[in-house]
């Protein structure tokens, strides 16, 4: 059996990986980036319609489409409903948008670091990496893959002079401008979030997801694209997955027209507001001699370097894994694993453990920490 | 803006754009593969489990698997929940297995006809195609994609010794089998439905819809495979979308738990025998003279061939749609279009349609047909 190439290009998500140990229900876990349960929507039953039982259109439904382009113009991005595709989950937008343009040795500016199951993804089709901080101007790629609000996993917001700036840099490029936008709900304090392609003169795809402000279980994100790319975009939807599930469109549909979503929203970001808050002080009592970090402004997050330029988090999971106690190490999320700072950085979710899994768990992670780097 | 080389290859579904036009109430479509809206589960609403709504196991839920483990047992083919993965529907699947599999020129046996979204895939990754006809032995490749049971469009279902046959040539080509499987238990007749892929000796994939036995607008299948491709295709999902929607793991689930699977299936196929008796029945009364073809033993397709050597289908589509009557012509359904055959068929679904709308509907075609041909 003759694997395809492109299989050699295509590790596992350690993030994927993580998840199956944190089942076991004595491990506490800053892994992933699971939304809070008690955030979910309460309704408890559907009543599914007739017709979401039956084949549905590619594009998704068509009353749907149009309350998401109503979302998006919210946002600040003009938006027609005819350019709104539904997605089974925004991962799958990254897919689509890999097969449209990513081909063997396409260059694909990406953040270092940036979101790890998107390098998976550019990875497979064989982007080759212009790597930029978040927040800088980029280099010249066919491609830019940016989260500019609450990147993941550093938390950073794009200011509006670099939404700016990216803008005039891609263009000066002509790049095609991918922005993706899960947190832009998760917002705790006053910044801008107006999409960066909102004004863009080249070709562009913003992507949104209800994976965090309703529910990720139901796989439901969206895109929004340029004129020119509608029409590619949903044929390559077809062949992907003929069309999203009908009934998390109706249920999300339903939640929208049904709640108040601005009271939703609001709620959310209070109660993400207060696990930030309190995570930020554990965190302030256990590692302030040990890493740098910044309070998250929005996202699910915090990114911590660590003072010790010799640090290993990798090898420190392993350690903190016997422990029952599971982080993301920085590593993966490197586009060039080289990075000065790749082993000593590592992130933590602060949004699914409770408060007190978090005064526990930080309070093992630090002694384990400070006894490897001082080991 | 330069797209992938991989885009110009890839063209819309006939299939799906004809989809669009369907949704005029006026319009009698024998188009798509539409199940029988009445045929759907009663069941109006689903109480969502609390669990359905966080993030889930990109190979699908567990005692989802275990249950489409004992499904695929049932049909003889030797089975472990471990290799089971949750599909968003089995279009999913050969996504999938195209990305482990086909690189371009990667040579791809398929049917001749066969399911054209299936060749829209593989072509999208450049296959490189080596045609047989459906129920003779494939020409070497690596290759082999096969739906052998009721297979789609022509109805075709391989005999025992067909069956034995498949295999034993794919061994000896080495090739991996993919077996797709979507129309199970849509059988009207007693034949030999037993897995190609059960007791093939090299690597294979089989896989198997909801869409056609409970509801498509869940958009869930799945797909089993041989030891060796299970995990490469679990990261090839992850990458996909991460995972399958959990709230239609979990309707199904449940429907699969509740209903007498076994009295459930055995009323879809009266349901669906009935139908196509009658579709059956008007075709002999209008086409006798016009064009040739079998009574199918399952599936939702009748599959004609026009006597005339010299009509085409495709424009004789175009007149049919000016009297709002819409069927597949054959044509996107030959990997070489330069096929014999490849523009004097056409491909009529009987399980959506009235009865009243399948009297009226192939009164208003034999006659067109019959101009055509004459003109």
């Amino acid at each position: 059996m003759q694997l395809a190439t492109r299989m050699d290009r295509l590790v596992s998500s350690p993030v994927r990986d993580l998840l199956a140990l944190t089942e076991q229900p004595d491990v506490i876990s800053f892994a992933g980036g699971l939304p809070a349960q008690d955030s979910f929507p309460s309704r408890a039953s559907l009543e599914i319609p007739e017709s979401a039982l039956q084949y549905g259109a590619s594009e998704g439904d068509w009353p749907l489409r149009e309350r998401i382009a109503a979302l998006v113009c919210g946002r600040g991005l003009q938006c027609d409903p005819e350019h709104v595709i539904v997605l089974s989950g925004s991962q799958q937008g990254i897919d689509l948008v890999a097969k449209l343009l990513v081909d063997t040795g396409t260059p694909v500016a990406v953040e270092s670091p940036t979101y790890l199951a998107a390098l998976q993804v550019f990875s497979l089709f064989g982007a080759h990496y212009r790597p930029f901080a978040p927040g800088q101007a980029p280099p010249s790629a066919n491609l830019v893959y940016l989260n500019p609000t609450f990147q993941n996993p550093t938390g950073h917001c794009y200011s509006t002079a670099e939404r700016e700036h990216m803008r005039v840099e891609c263009a000066r490029h002509q790049a095609v401008l991918f922005e993706d936008d899960p947190y832009h709900d998760l917002c705790f304090e006053n910044c801008d979030r107006t999409p960066v392609v909102s004004g863009y003169a080249g070709d562009w795809v913003y992507q949104g997801s209800f994976s965090k402000s309703l529910a990720p279980g139901m796989r439901l994100g969206y895109l929004v694209a340029s004129e020119n790319l509608v029409q590619p975009l949903i044929r390559l939807k077809q062949a992907a997955d003929l069309h999203s599930n009908r009934l998390a469109q109706a249920w999300v549909m339903h939640l929208l027209e049904a709640e108040h979503t601005a009271e939703r929203v609001c709620r959310l970001q209070d109660h993400y507001r207060a696990r930030r808050d309190h995570f930020g002080s554990v965190l302030d009592a256990h590692f302030g001699d040990l890493a740098d970090w910044s309070l998250p402004e929005g996202g699910l997050f915090f990114w911590l370097t660590l003072r010790d330029r010799h640090a290993d988090t990798t090898a420190i999971l392993e350690a903190a894994l016997a422990e029952k106690v599971v982080f993301m190490p920085g590593r993966p999320f490197y586009p060039d694993t080289r990075h000065a700072d790749a082993n000593r950085t590592l992130r933590l979710n602060f949004s699914n453990a409770t408060r007190d899994d978090v005064e526990r768990g930080l309070a093992v992670l630090a002694p384990l920490i400070r006894s490897a780097v001082q080991g």
